[in-house]
């Protein structure tokens, strides 16, 4: 019996599928088949190994690949650059003029680091928001990662139309492409960023095209205050009532909502990302995460950019969205560690619109799965391996990632690409960025 | 020329002293003889070689030990064991009726299991209030960690005061033997646990004995509204009164603190242990850091005990510090990389009444050094070590630590005991506890 490269066969391992009111399967096994999964479950009803390459995960948990809902990958450059600041200075003193200086090859390379950063750390799948997105599309397909990239638009800049136009094509040739891994949005920045007149476009545009919107939404307590004096609406009610939210959208952050704003993204069902780390970094405020999950609403999670947390870890995320929203709320039965590693993979994957393609190692949906060794001293006794992936376990601990059944790093290697050369190379770029 | 093994020179690495007003020194050597740095500086200064051990630090940070400023080390065996819960539920029905059932091999077991931890990640000396103190000094010395052990004292307990007089006999023993790894202190739980008469003889006996006072002070607000119910006075206002802040004090918490009372504390440079992840998970409230540092307060971190964090990762709590503050504070510019960092070492170092032997790299203190490797890709591009450090690195990176000059884990390995064999035993441990 010759092995089968293309399907795969995950044994001996604590099985989490993520799916609704699932339970940790003690003894499971997952399998994959073209790319896509076949089976998870317990042991005793898999099917019959049929020559599968299989791989070992005694001792490991079995769980879906983590999405990041938001992020500027090829920021990566930006690490550590620029630290403990305010908002404006950071970006108008330190960020935007480092950027007039970006090239193709910037976003490229700052996008394989990313990557890698991400793989190591179990996301299989990020919702990206950059300029040149093309470069972190190569970059995405190159690295083996799944992507939903975007540009940025930006209405206030000479060219907006033309970069719209521009984001139109991109995303029409990425649609017609359909490469199983990348699934394009329309990202118009923000409200104080893009006049009506281009939301509403974009709006159209996302509907003909069939794509979701990504947007930075109710960020800061001065967005919405300034919302509220050009046009008695908070962002959310501003975005609604230019009928938005009645299609599939993205929205980042919604730190500073309203009773009616809840109300509304939970009746619209817009996906949200919650991104703990660059909230309290930039110190934006707390985001209302548990009133949002009551409403309904889908909130999944993000790192955002690296200039602005400074990692791509997402597990990190979980953990601190889980204590941050206990300390917020002040009390500590908030957010408890299940939906807190929900947040990530299942409605993670239901706010960027891929229910039906990721987020739960369910039949049928893409093999996106990692797998987190549970051996270290930091997660012992052996207990919930919920809870310890929640409130113990540190990204390094992921041992296999896995994207469309292709295994992408194993054992602290990355396998599809060169990542000593990708450091390198992205140390020269940010060198002449910050430099330049 | 033959390797004297009592003797380290760390060649290669960046060296960050610790000290006041330091920059990192990028080409610099930290030697140790006799368990004591005799050299930390640039290379172009440093003393000849003279056989030493040499350690390559090539592409790594060089660093003081981080201060665990406050744990209950034996309570890993309680890892995940009830989470998502509130505070009295947690201690009165899951707590303290299993540690009814602790014995000292528990103690010994959970404490050798949170010391390979604490190594791994880069801790090098813990303050401790936990039962049985004399199985976590066992552990300390058998684990090769510095430790400021104590039991704890609760008044409310039948055998009170023969607890009180085991203390009494156990730092003085500690005291005699004087282990050069070993700090003892006295333990009164808290004001609310311990009544005055209790207070003021653990204030003498503390006095006699010279060895500082640990205690949990305005943690959580209903433990201030009490104190202002029962004596007008806040905790921290009563703990004044009754004298014990004219002695050298570690108040652990913090959190909910008036104006007078961060004077007070100020005043009399009371240790204070900040526990950012403990406060959030049991939703204490947020410690006024900014307050406290501006005022002069000598401020610390600490992990809390593993059933209330769920990890004794301290570099996790600078991150955590550095964001939750700025949260807080609604001021991006609050808790800058380098004050947190600070925190871990030469504040935490201070607050333990150890500012004459560990927190910083200065000839005369003691060689509690760890070493940082910097090559992760999620610490690429190279930049500010201590931004990458703060805000990037994760415990995961620490490659090397040493004790009083002796290298107790070093690329993966624990060199002082055996790690798998404490797993086992600690989890036996946790068996019978917890389902005992």
């Amino acid at each position: 019996m010759t092995v089968d490269l293309s399907s795969l066969r995950i044994v001996n391992g604590t099985v989490l599928t993520m799916t609704a009111d699932s339970q940790p399967i003690g003894d499971g096994i997952v399998c994959a088949d073209g790319g896509l999964i076949s089976y998870a479950g317990p042991a005793d009803a898999a099917p019959e190994p049929s020559g599968e390459r299989t791989i070992d995960a005694s001792d490991c948990v079995v769980l879906p690949g983590l999405v990041n809902a938001h992020t500027h990958l090829a920021m990566t450059l930006f690490r550590g650059y620029a630290d403990d600041m305010a908002l404006q200075t950071w970006l108008e003193d330190w960020i935007w003029p480092a950027e007039m200086r970006l090239t193709p090859d910037d976003v490229y390379w700052g996008s394989l680091l990313g990557t890698c950063e991400m793989l190591r750390a179990g996301v299989t799948c990020f919702n990206d928001m950059y300029h040149m997105p093309e470069q972190t599309v190569r970059a995405a397909i190159d690295g083996g990662i799944r992507a939903c990239p975007s540009g940025v638009l930006l209405g206030f800049l000479p060219n907006a139309q033309e970069l719209f136009e521009e984001a139109i094509a991109f995303v029409g040739e990425l649609r017609r492409e359909a490469h199983p891994r990348v699934h394009p949005m329309l990202a118009p920045h923000a409200i104080y960023t893009c006049p009506d007149e281009l939301l509403v476009k974009v709006g159209e545009a996302a509907a003909n095209l069939e794509v979701p919107i990504h947007i930075h939404l109710s960020e800061t307590a001065s967005e919405v205050q300034d919302s509220y004096d050009d046009r008695g609406q908070s962002p959310v009610e501003h975005l609604n009532s230019l009928g938005l939210l009645d299609l599939p959208v993205l929205a980042v952050h919604c730190v500073h909502l309203s009773k009616n704003d809840i109300a509304i993204l939970a009746e619209k069902q817009t996906g949200i990302a919650h991104c703990p780390s660059s909230n309290m970094k930039l110190a934006s405020g707390f985001a209302p995460v548990t009133a949002l999950l009551a409403a309904g609403a889908v909130v999944g999670l993000g790192t955002d950019g690296c200039a602005s947390n400074n990692n791509l870890d997402l597990l990190e995320e979980v953990h601190l969205a889980a204590l941050l929203e206990k300390g917020y709320s002040g009390n500590p039965t908030a957010l408890p560690a299940p939906l807190a590693l929900t947040m990530a993979t299942r409605l993670s994957a239901r706010a960027l619109g891929l229910s039906d393609v990721i987020g739960t190692l369910e039949p049928g949906k893409h093999a996106d799965i990692i797998i987190v060794d549970m051996t270290g001293v930091h997660l012992q006794p052996p207990r919930d391996p919920v809870s310890h992936l929640v409130y113990a376990a540190r990204s390094a601990d992921v041992i296999t990632t896995i994207v469309g059944g292709e295994v992408v790093m194993d054992d602290g290697e990355i396998l599809t690409v060169d990542e000593a050369e990708i450091i390198t190379r992205a140390t020269e770029c940010a060198d002449h960025l910050l430099l330049g």
